[in-house]
């Protein structure tokens, strides 16, 4: 193990910085170019899609089981077919499922534009409000927290602990507050993080006492069925079960999506939620559309069929997966375990490891990183507004290098972890 | 020729209404049960279009011309391939082109619900506002004046005449009033009276002097390619490059959709636009989605290629639409020519024949059809908030129903439409 720079001389540093700059300087020589800033699947990964492409041919039979044309208009909410196997994978019931197209983003962003416009189940529209607030579990999603945003909606800090969101600040803020209107959860490896929330933190959810009788639980189950080892799958309450059972059963909007299943972009997508939230989302969507793309639903449901296809597919993508995360871990753990410079997670699904530096280092470190040829998340991005206050988290997305490209960029990411690390201590 | 109602005695009239009702009541007594409320293709035109469903196989090239693979996330607006095909057809270039998925519903839509919660190009959001209104040339379409009811925005008439609204009134209230934010426009093959927008209209919505600088033309070109003759194509001027031309380049909004060439609701959809608008509209939507469905945009480029392709397609569509339109039009000229107590429009394109009654007739006409067993579109549809203030407009929707169907629909109409005339004068 290396010397702890708290350990080692003001010469020692010096002298410690300067390999470690001849080492970055030659990595910049060789002028990698490598986007590793999204969770995006790889090229493999996608391939284990390509059958769906063929499954609904021109000579296969199109109807759904209960007599509708797939390829002309109607059916707003879904063919039957692709809310069984989107139930199935979101462990609710058929009755509970809106079918969406291509992303569950879409369906988040239509919601809370929905809300804004007007209301929730006969509220205030929220943009006749003075002020609308939102919970975001930190480090989180970009992309949620850049909904948000772009609404005006205040977004508030609060800390995401190993087993979920810090529940004591969550619930004495939503109980006191009636301006905040929302909270984003990643549930289950959770983005960047890689936590799971345990059942505690489940239940407390679905007892939450919102002063806002318009709050709702964003629980945005994105890598529900996304394990690395599928023997030891993480295993989290029913959300909506739970909510029912606690006497609050419209407490939630959960969201599902296949576009880390098939193909990203082009799947299906899917709202779940209580009777009386389908009823209020449909009374806009139906103005909104006619129905989603029906023929896209059907090939799911032909090439899926039910969670267990949905199993024993997502296998296949572990597979893939789990080498590109285990070889992040090593790397981390070789170059700057026992080092007190950093820490990260090791997920066990997920797209992501998040990785901590010490204060004020993630945004030297992901230009170093720009600068060496290797793009990733930008700095800031996993708080609200961009915000890190600490200026310490670093999303790492493995999904989509190789494993040759992956193990050159985190061994440059331990480079500049390190001389960004020394230049702290050698300002102290 | 039958003769007038108008002409005959009061016994004359008792004794057709007599004959009248004893066919109804035997077409009744058939028990028919057909829906043509709706301008669906029917399932012939359908196939036209399965070819689509071979053309992306497993073993095909899912990548772009510009080296993105469709598979995978991204591309905000739109693959090269699929921005090409739809700019052609609406006869813009690729750079004014943003693809959609699904349905140019949506798009209008989002980009009315963008207006309320975040304004246009920077005006006050359209939520801020005490007043916001829409002109709606009428008859129109229904689910644009669904869209512009729900988000509250009041919806003044306007005359559609034959070659268009009635621009004196056009000018004057939208120059004078700066509550009024937009006008929805079908132009070719109006919805449902078939007209087609002339050149001077066009012109001279070109040259609008709106009170609103965020007052923008909703141009639907739904049935741009929609002709039931081929060789004699409407032709109107192309309104991005007429208002471009006229200094108002921001004014218009133009849609295009799939949804009747390809496969009706999962298809392709497009905004064309100018570059000022591009930019505001992907400022919401770039929060709003990752990139819509990529495959199925490059399914459509492959399938059709270019505009050519896409006239070739329609050419097939003609050729099973043109026989229906054509039966309507000589069951209606056979039977209620001369009588005076109805007019139809006799359309060259799009999916609907306009069917006016004497006042007061229209939704008794429609519950007397709904009676005998078929579904038409609603009356007062046509109109905001459902109001016809004649209760005098029915669209006849021929497009899904076989020519046997058919017949024995509209000839239950005008016997209909008989008994509720001799009921008008037997009231006078």
């Amino acid at each position: 193990m290396d010397k702890k720079y708290s350990e080692m001389s003001r010469e020692e540093l010096l002298r410690a910085k300067e390999e470690l700059l001849q080492i970055y300087d030659s990595f910049k020589a060789e002028g990698h170019r490598l986007n590793i800033s999204r969770g995006v699947p790889s090229h493999e990964q996608l391939e284990l899609s390509m059958g769906m492409l063929d499954i609904l041919h021109s000579d296969a039979d199109y109807m759904t089981e209960n007599g509708i044309d797939t390829r002309n208009y109607g059916c707003l909410d879904g063919i039957p077919e692709a809310k069984r196997l989107m139930a199935d994978v979101m462990e609710t019931r058929p009755d509970n499922v809106i079918i969406f197209c291509d992303s569950s983003l879409n369906i988040m962003y239509d919601l809370i534009s929905k809300s804004m416009t007007h209301g929730v189940m006969g509220s205030t529209p929220w943009c006749k409000l003075d002020k609308v607030k939102f919970l975001c579990p930190v480090p989180g999603y970009d992309r949620h927290f850049a909904i948000t945003e772009h609404f005006g909606i205040e977004m508030i800090n609060v800390p995401l602990n190993d087993d979920g969101p810090d529940m004591d600040i969550v619930e004495k803020l939503v109980s006191e507050d009636a301006a905040i209107k929302g909270i984003w959860c990643v549930p289950k490896y959770s983005n960047p993080t890689g936590c799971v929330y345990s059942k505690e933190v489940v239940d407390r959810f679905a007892h939450l006492k919102p002063a806002a009788e318009d709050f709702r639980i964003f629980w945005d189950n994105a890598y529900n069925v996304h394990h690395l080892d599928m023997n030891h799958p993480a295993v989290i309450p029913e959300i909506l079960d739970e909510c029912r059972r606690a006497g609050n059963p419209d407490l939630v909007y959960k969201f599902g999506s296949f576009s880390k299943i098939s193909f990203s972009g082009s799947s299906i997508a899917a709202l779940a939620t209580s009777a009386n939230n389908i009823a209020d989302v449909k009374s806009s969507m139906k103005i909104q559309t006619i129905g989603h793309n029906k023929i896209n639903q059907l090939r799911h449901a032909m090439f899926f069929k039910n969670a267990q296809g949905v199993m024993a597919h997502m296998a296949k993508h572990a597979v893939l997966l789990k080498p590109k995360f285990d070889m992040v871990i090593s790397i981390l753990e070789k170059r700057l375990g026992g080092l007190d410079i950093a820490t990260w997670t090791n997920p066990q699904g997920g797209y992501f490891v998040s990785f901590t530096t010490l204060p004020g280092c993630a945004k030297k470190v992901v230009g170093m990183m720009k600068d060496a040829g290797v793009i990733m998340t930008e700095a800031g991005a996993t708080y609200p507004y961009h915000n890190d206050p600490q200026d310490s988290n670093i999303r790492i997305a493995p999904s989509s290098a190789s494993l040759d490209d992956l193990k050159m960029a985190v061994t440059i990411l331990t480079v500049a972890v390190k001389i960004c690390s020394i230049d702290l201590y050698l300002e102290a």
